[in-house]
Formats: structure tokens, sequence, C-alpha cells
């Protein structure tokens, strides 16, 4: 007689089914800056609110639900950026709450983009804050979250404890003093950003999926093709977030790099470039939903041009 | 005619001077662990509360305020760990935002243990968000906060820019596995977390204060007492904070070597061991406040003693 184990499907390769699914590689990053967010949503929002912090949760919520309507069909996956929904204090919490409840209901996958990093029950309480407690599929709890190695294996642990929930370790980052650490030259030979990507294979060599791909990804941004190709080398199992395409200037050309031979093993993120498009392709800002489906679509295309020259 | 320029005093002189006045160099981690907050005031915050979660932030702030006043004449600062919020959602962050609040009208410096690292206009929504916006002193906003040096000077500018706050940013940490990358070897023969130490170092040199010291810190864990002794030496000028005194390990014996010759630069900090030292003192939990009093005072001393012998 067979015991009733029922087998959870590790994120990874939920990931990797939507991808092929929907056939796009692309991730909209929601991050609504306040001085970008179009300003007839607060203005609505302000006339049913108590006070300002409570309008501005009421209108990112908006924002983002809009937003989600128009590219539930073309993306994979959602990825908040925490830190301006913790600007409005616990206003904020709500709506990244109804974010992820709503973009899950609509078939995405959710990436936190909150770059926790702490020990023992510390970096428990982050990942039960995000990812829930494990077994328990709270709609409310992300996906995924990206977290920061720093403090080696203790800060990576609690948040790949669950398999159906993925972590992304930053491994090199998109933006400019990237370098100052993190291609520090060690005696051996690599940089640390190779040494913490050996670290990272081996910490989720025990958590692999299905596609090969460890439930344990890692960050490397756009902006540094170079690094981007001997990281692809390097890591075949691991799975990159790849932020920094567009306004942060990664371009096609250079996330290709990112991605395998059979073009699996990537998730290209935009942020601004899409959820305010409005504003580079000058659409009245009560279209700024199909502004964003519009940038969207021309990320997903052009993205799957250049996969398919590989 | 001289123009009325008003010059702020640097958090890390508002903290040298407290150090002087309370003849005191700790710091208290409030970290309401959820399995260890003393259950009756759950029970009677329940009662009050519309559910679970707004129970447990009620619960949290009622534990912290009546530490903070057992607390506030012989520590200098108290430091929450923003993780056990977090786990509570919107109501944590009231919580979160209302002891700060207290804790500073009763005089203590608020160091808030968040570990945030990101860049642009997401660190400064981060820095915002809990340092407060630059020239404001709001009430509800940490005088300091933890960063990780992970991403370069990119992720560090956005908390030092006001001179009124500070940040203390990773070095050496606490934990097991710390040595994973911190103490990577390079080429030059310097560990990863020395060459963290010198671009600390960097970055802070043009904020110093009148005491000498920076106002951007470094953690620096009480379990590695000679690796403390060595930044020591390596950075005169910048101030530490050090994690992992008490339950962790660190003793009196061990973060001496964070102070210099002249008892000066550094703050010791410990959160189970004094917030619930009702359960190793075998206190009634009702006295759990008194409790963390008699650890406190224990500690000052333990670590006043230690810096006499200097």
């Amino acid at each position: 007689m067979m015991t009733g184990v029922v087998k959870v499907k590790l994120f990874i390769d939920r990931l990797i089914d939507e991808i092929r699914r929907k056939e796009s590689h692309i991730c909209v990053g929601l991050d609504p800056h306040p001085d970008l967010v179009p300003s007839f949503l607060i203005d609505q929002a302000l006339k049913e609110a108590m006070d300002h912090s409570e309008a501005w949760g009421k209108a990112i919520l908006t924002f983002n639900k809009k937003i989600i309507d128009q590219v539930a069909d073309i993306t994979v996956a959602v990825k908040p950026q925490i830190a301006f929904y913790e600007l409005i204090g616990s206003h904020g919490i709500t709506a990244l709450r109804e974010t992820i409840k709503y973009a899950r209901k609509k078939g995405l996958l959710v990436i936190l983009d909150a770059k926790r990093n702490d020990i023992g029950s510390t970096a428990q309480a982050y990942a039960r804050a995000y990812l829930g407690f494990e077994g328990q599929q709270e709609l409310s709890t992300a996906d995924a979250i990206t977290i920061n190695p720093y403090l080696g294996f203790d800060g990576i642990k609690p948040f790949i404890k669950d398999p159906a929930k993925g972590a992304f370790a930053l491994l090199r980052t998109s933006n400019s003093t990237a370098a100052e650490i993190q291609d520090l030259r060690l005696e051996d030979g690599r940089r640390v950003f190779q040494a913490v990507g050996d670290l990272i294979n081996k910490w989720g060599s025990s958590i692999r999926g299905e596609n090969g791909f460890s439930n344990l990804g890692a960050v490397v941004g756009a902006t540094y093709p170079k690094e981007l190709h001997l990281l692809r080398e390097q890591l075949p199992y691991c799975f990159f977030l790849i932020p920094g395409y567009g306004v942060q200037g990664g371009k096609p050309g250079d996330v290709v790099y990112g991605f395998n031979a059979d073009g699996t093993g990537a998730l290209v993120n935009s942020a601004r470039g899409i959820i305010f498009a409005y504003r580079d392709l000058q659409f009245p800002e009560e279209e700024y939903a199909l502004a964003a489906r519009t940038a969207a679509v021309k990320m997903r295309d052009e993205i799957n041009e250049v996969l398919s020259y590989k």
C-alpha cells in the first residue's frame, strides 16, 4: 500500500511551466514611486481616505491592480519592491498584501523584492512574514523573495525551507558601485561574486526540480553583460532574475547572456520602463495601464526575438 | 553679519554624549519573538482587539513600553529588530512606530535593525521610511539604521545624507556561517571583511563629528573577538555596534576588544538576554520588565568593569 505523500511542486518548476505556457520571459516590477504614480489616482483616493497615508495606500493598490489586469497574460511574474510600500507605513503594507493576493488570483507568480538578510529566528520571522508558514498556501504571501548573501548560509536557509517557495540571492547587482565589493579579486583568482556564485550553487544543490534548476536562484544585473555571461557558464542550474532592463540601461542583446542555449534559465525584470511607460510613450496619464501593456508586449517580443537566434 | 546657520548635531555625537552621561555602553534589542513574549499580554490584548494580528501588535507595544520604562535610565539606546514587527503585518508596523516614539520620548536613541540594502530611489524610500525626510525630526523615525554593504556605496549613500541620523553597515556578523563570504582571502592579503572595513572608513570619512567618530558606523559581532580586535585597530574612527552578547555567546572579555583604550568606540547590544530575562532569572512572567532591568544593570556593570581595566 502506498502512503499518501503529495509531492509539492517546486517554485522553480512552477516558474518554468509558466514561462513555457505564456511564451514570455519577463517580469514586471511593481515599484510605485511616489513622484511617478499618476496624480489623478491620489486625488481620487484622497476623497475616500481618512488621511494622506491611507490615500496613498489606496492609490497604489488601484495603480497596481489595473497594471496587473493589463499584463497578466503576457508576463510570468510581478516583482513588488517592498521599499515603496514600507514608505507608506501600515497602509502601504496593506496595499502590498492586497497587491500580492490580486496578482496571484490573476495567475501571476509574485517575487517580493525585499533583499532581506538576517539569521536564526529573525530570518525565520522574515520568511514567515513574506513566504508564509511552510505548507500553508496563504494567498497574501509571495511565491519567492530576494535575499542578500553576505551573512552566509545562516541567512539563506530559512528562505529555502519550503519547497513551494523560492529565493533569489543577490549575486552581481546592476548598480554602478556593484564592483566595490563584488569584484574584489581573491587569492585563488576568483572574484567575490564568482565565489558567491559557487556558494549559491552549493547551497541550492539539494533543491533542484524536474527541470534541473534549483529553488535557490540568483539576482544578476542586466547592466553587466560580461559578468552575466561568465556566471551563466559557471552556474548552469541556477535560475537568474535579471533586473536593470530598460531605464537602468540593460538591452535585449545584454540579457541574452543570462540564458542557456535552449532559451531557459532567466527571467528579466523591468519596473519603471513598464509601469511608468505612459510618460515616455506620451499616453494620457489615465491610460497608464494600457501604456504599461504596450511596453510589456514590446519587451516580451524583443527578448523572444534575441532568444530565437540562440 | 552672520547668517543664521544652525549646525545640526551629528547622530554619532548625540550617541557618545549619552554614553558619557549615562555611564553605560549597552543597547537593548527589542526583538519581540512571538514564542517568548509573556502569554498574559496576548490574552489581555485579545480582549480589546478586532483580530489576532491587532492583538499581537498591541501586546508587543505594551511589552516594549514596560521594558523601556525599566531600562531608560541605564541604557543608551534600543534596537528594535524590524523582522518581528513585519511578521505581524500592518499592525506590527504601527507597533514599531509607537515603540520608536515612546523610546525617544523617554530619552533613548533608537537604532532600527533592518539591514536594508538597495540603490537609487529604492534606497531613498527605505531611508525616508525609517530615518524620515532630511531636516524633519519626526518622532516616529529612528535615529539610525543598520544596512548591508554588498551593493557598494550606492547602497550606503541615501542612509548617511542627513547628519542628524546615522547608519551601521554590516562588517563582521556574529553568526556561525559569517566566514563563508566575509573571511574569503583577497589577493592583496586582506580578508573580505577587512576590505569592507576599508570601504566603510572611506565612505564615512567626510562625516566625522566632534568626537572624531563617523556617522557611518559598523556592525561587528561579539562572537568573534579576534576579528573585533583586528577591526578596532584598523578603523579607529569607526563606531562599532556589537550584537551577539549573552545568549549568542559574546562575553564581557570578548566585547572589550571592540573599544579603544579610552573606553570609547562601541555600543554592545543584547536582546533575548535582557527582554526575556524573566525566563532565565525565573521571575514570574508578569515581572518581565523588572527582570529586564535586573539583567540590563548586570550587563552594564560587567562591561563597565572590563572597561575600567583598559
